[in-house]
């Protein structure tokens, strides 16, 4: 990366970080400029509008939610221990990735009724999501971990669920089970979908 | 109900529309007064504050959940009967009650990162659901529907999840199948329960 990619990095990191704690909404230039200590008119130079630095902060949070989730579950052997390792990856995600919560469930409830780009933006991130679930899902079918008749797309259904009750629990809630109890949540998942 | 409180009611139910669909924040005095034809004088009058007209709007909503989800749960025989009963309710809750989506919903993620009153609020109504869904699953267990190892509260967790899922598929994805997928969802809970 060139230094000025680096520096546009280092800013969309911040813009995430607080797009996390205040929403996408609450994400203005001038919030940004407060917190990396670049000037407004420099700032508006790189994004031109308010929309753009929200659509470029999501993609960013795309790019980290790759790394932290997508990468280290393809590099797990496929079948049952590739579903374990994105369960856990996607937890880690959930739980320690942004102070915050998590940003694409922020983005849902932020954007649900305001049509435009962001939205746009957010539900195919959306889709590619529960699209890649149930492809690793279908991989274990294919390797005999899971059984014939799963309905893969039914699971990556109940696991999105389940991953909203946990962000729900650990967040509003301070639940100090919620962690315990979505583990148990998947397990019963794995089990119930085992060969 | 005396007319002055037929009024408040109807200014609240209005208050509850409002903010199922711009949330709490975007609930104003001003924009009560606009949908209901008040003047923003009498308003302000009755309820002092926007924490307290807030607060008042949960508590309406609460009042309103009562009456369509615990009241005909409570009237369904002990029992799998009855918890199928509040499994279509809250469906029902979810699905039509409320143009915007689950009010509950909104809330939780507007206050989850404010403390104050409206926190502490949205805390208990989710804490008394839970605790409901809970007791319910236990007569199950009681009346020899359930598996008498059955963990009440995580199936209340597992709950939560799929209505939060409902709620986001249905919401942000527009997804034709959320409610198909809820309901397979909450017949594999049923049968995983089952004694």
């Amino acid at each position: 990366m060139s230094k000025g990619e680096d520096t546009k990095a280092a800013i969309l990191d911040e813009a995430v970080t607080i797009a996390s704690e205040v929403g996408f909404t609450g994400l203005t230039i001038g919030k940004l400029a407060e917190q990396t200590g670049m000037s407004k008119s420099g700032l508006f130079a790189h994004f031109k509008s308010k929309e753009a630095l929200q659509l470029e902060t999501l993609e960013r949070a795309r790019l980290r939610f790759t790394d932290l989730v997508i990468r280290p579950t393809l590099a797990a052997p496929r079948g049952e221990q590739r579903v374990r390792v994105l369960f856990d990856r996607w937890l880690a995600w959930e739980a320690e990735a942004l102070k915050g919560g998590c940003i694409f469930v922020t983005a849902a409830s932020e954007f649900d009724d305001q049509p435009g780009a962001m939205r746009d933006a957010v539900l195919r991130s959306q889709q590619d999501w529960l699209e890649f679930v149930a492809t690793v899902a279908g991989a274990a079918v294919s390797e005999g971990d899971f059984r014939a008749d799963l309905d893969t797309e039914q699971l990556a259904f109940t696991l999105q669920g389940l991953m909203l009750g946990y962000h729900h629990a650990a967040r509003l809630m301070r639940d100090p089970k919620a962690l315990s109890h979505t583990r148990l949540a998947l397990d019963q998942l794995l089990e119930a979908s085992a060969a």
